[in-house]
């Protein structure tokens, strides 16, 4: 619950070569770095860890199905060894590049198609946690509150961490407006900030269809590579320290 | 130098998706197991891992130039900061499947051109060893005797290999008969492991113009993917029982 | 239908660097080529065009998803545009270097997950079919008697054709026994030998519980990857010779 | 010779998912699209291959050296084969994608390193231009005035483009500026025109030292991906018109 929360983590994901990176560092505590398959080559995740590490902020894995030419955006029906393999290949090798860097991995974050998928496939989601299991089991798994991939997680003993999206827009049940809809996307920084706001201080979000809905979340995501999404991060920063809250990542993980 | 050692390592390249590698990793004590730049995709290398776990089969990691379509057997100009960061990638990705399969990467082996290259390529060498020592400075350098990149590899302090190869002439000085000229290979096993027992037992190998040479090795590369190579490994085996060596990895790295 | 046919053209899939290539290009008529989207890199794919000219055997096009570490064996869910796109490129690059080799891409096989995807899956079988209208309308599409690609195929005016599976077992209703059920390989030579004359001569296949069926192909696919593969392939090149039928590519693609 | 052209060609990289593709559609007469290569991926080319033709611009095949994670811009030691085999795949994915897009190739340009490797590296001149004719004498090759590729390829034949690059220092000798050196860049979009200008109406240009030298060029090089690269391009044009200058591509090639 984030109810009357007065610390809240921000999270971005950065080293895909799309956005400014280095004007979200300063924003967000929490880095889900890009680990080469679906975007970054190891020079460009290399500095993206360096420069984590300069801003003190933490670095997570964003590992993704091997799928560059797509951006990790389409669904590949993997097989459970191979996404295990690929996995543990990823979050091997960004956490080699931020040890370079004088940090580490501590947690994990499935991007794009797999993100989704996670949320109710079984078995990629046993997958996942398998290989986040496997490398470390002090590393924690970032997700969708409710999803299975953090369900799974927390049964292995593995530390999760929620979040919630701070410029999506939310259906009645709590999961996220589709992009193809209308109000999937928040694009005033006014009302992105406000939002962020609410969630981080009473636990709730006004859902497309007007009524205040429940928001469990340990992080924000704020986006990237959107338009007006440094704006967008400065106006949250703004708001959540008028509003008296602490933006830090949790000591654990 | 090898002269009148009675133990000796034997390596292969591995997870190349050539030859037999259950057949090496009977006969091996040290495997250079690719990580996916020149060949292997996760699922093969995690399999390998585990087979050499089983096998109780030491484990390196086969780094490469990202040169899929040419096997890693070409020549690339990379900058420093590019080699260095592709490199600590490689050995991350493949030490957490080795991780995952109950093992470690105890040393990094260069592989084909970028092998050739860091024997003299100064700015080269000294980027696979500031990789290397990064990542770990536990981890151990195989390579060439008297190559650039063992000797900066000592002088940054980290632990080195020598290797000397079972099948590939010699020239008087030391260095290896070109593959497209004449005795450039070793083609019959007998040959094979009678020049494997002298190089262990007497620290010499007899050049291709009859010359007796010394070659000073820790390690002797067995390969995978030639002709009758599994024959070669099996009467190397033989041959060195029958001359009392003792064939096992070094208790360090 | 293939009651009474006299004339049959053999396929196989080649230049993906496993199987002997050159044993099959001495048997079959027509060589689905990889494209470097799930095996091969241009130079290995250039060698099999000249080899496939010098033998006389037609070109195709095996088309995959983006999937080189899996070997185009995981289904990828595509959008419209990005298929037609992959398609496209795919055949342009075959083309060109078939062309450089004398010869000619004549025909289009998707491989492994995209076939198999576009027997039933109607955006995707649509976006293959408009890929290869938008090359050339004059490219015929090889796949499944009844699929849904070879259907879309025939309402765009592009030639089609069907084809039988040498070694594979057939269901009741003409599909193929899933590779994880019994009866799946047929792993005798003779008893492939025997049921491509079946299939050649009075268009059917005796089914897994023993029924007889119809399959009507103009094209029969050996594997070329199966242990035995070779001898499969002499053993139906000369039962078809015993029992008079020629075998050869038609005169169109 | 330009001295006194009344007409001139320009040209930009483009389908690098980099710099503002459709503004400089709207400035340029010749595309040069990436072939996935260096940069790319098939939907990305096959949108700016509809848009350039949309354009009434005319599409060049950007080859590069297989260099995804270094942009093409690291020398590969390439065999003849292997170059040769690449570069016809690449020009014959772009020339599938461009004909599907209702237009066509109709040159060559090697980009990034392979750029400046042709034109002194005999061998890779050599399969450059073998790759070029082997798939269709009637294409073009675009390059450095004086270089090694544009000699042979008019031994062979085929159409030559030499061109000038608009923002770019001279040294006397009439090669460029090292990137790294001062005066690389020529950063003020009024003297980035005057110099077009220029070059076009008098054949010549203001080296490094201040002295005048000699460019013959067909074509100008616009670079996209510089800051202020569409506010040169737009300059350029204007002043390009101002001196009664007509920017179109030739009729051939």
């Amino acid at each position: 619950m984030m109810n009357g929360m007065s610390v809240i983590d921000l999270n971005a994901d950065l080293g895909e070569e799309i956005g400014d990176d280095a004007a979200m560092l300063a924003v967000v505590t929490s880095a889900n770095i890009a680990c080469g398959f679906h975007a970054g080559n190891p020079t460009v995740l290399a500095a993206t860890c360096r420069a984590a590490a300069a801003n003190g902020v933490r670095i997570g894995a964003q590992v993704s199905y091997p799928d560059r030419s797509g951006f990790g955006r389409r669904f590949i029906d993997m097989a459970f060894d191979d996404l295990v393999a690929d996995v543990v290949y990823q979050i091997g090798a960004l956490s080699a590049l931020a040890h370079a860097a004088g940090s580490a991995v501590t947690y994990v974050k499935p991007h794009g198609a797999l993100y989704n998928t996670v949320v109710h496939h079984e078995r990629q989601a046993a997958a996942v946690v398998e290989a986040v299991r496997s490398v470390d089991a002090g590393l924690a798994v970032m997700g969708l509150p409710g999803s299975q991939v953090l369900h799974d997680a927390a049964a292995a003993g593995l530390p999760t961490i929620t979040e919630a999206f701070a410029d999506r827009g939310y259906r009645p049940d709590g999961t996220l407006v589709a992009r193809t809809e209308p109000g999937a996307l928040v694009t005033d920084s006014t009302d992105v900030a406000a939002r962020v706001v609410q969630m981080v201080t009473t636990g709730t979000v006004v859902a497309v269809d007007g009524s205040t809905i429940d928001v469990a979340a340990q992080s924000i995501c704020l986006h990237g590579d959107t338009p007006g999404a440094v704006a967008h991060a400065h106006a949250v920063r703004r708001a959540l320290a008028d509003a008296g809250v602490e933006v830090r990542a949790p000591a654990q993980a």
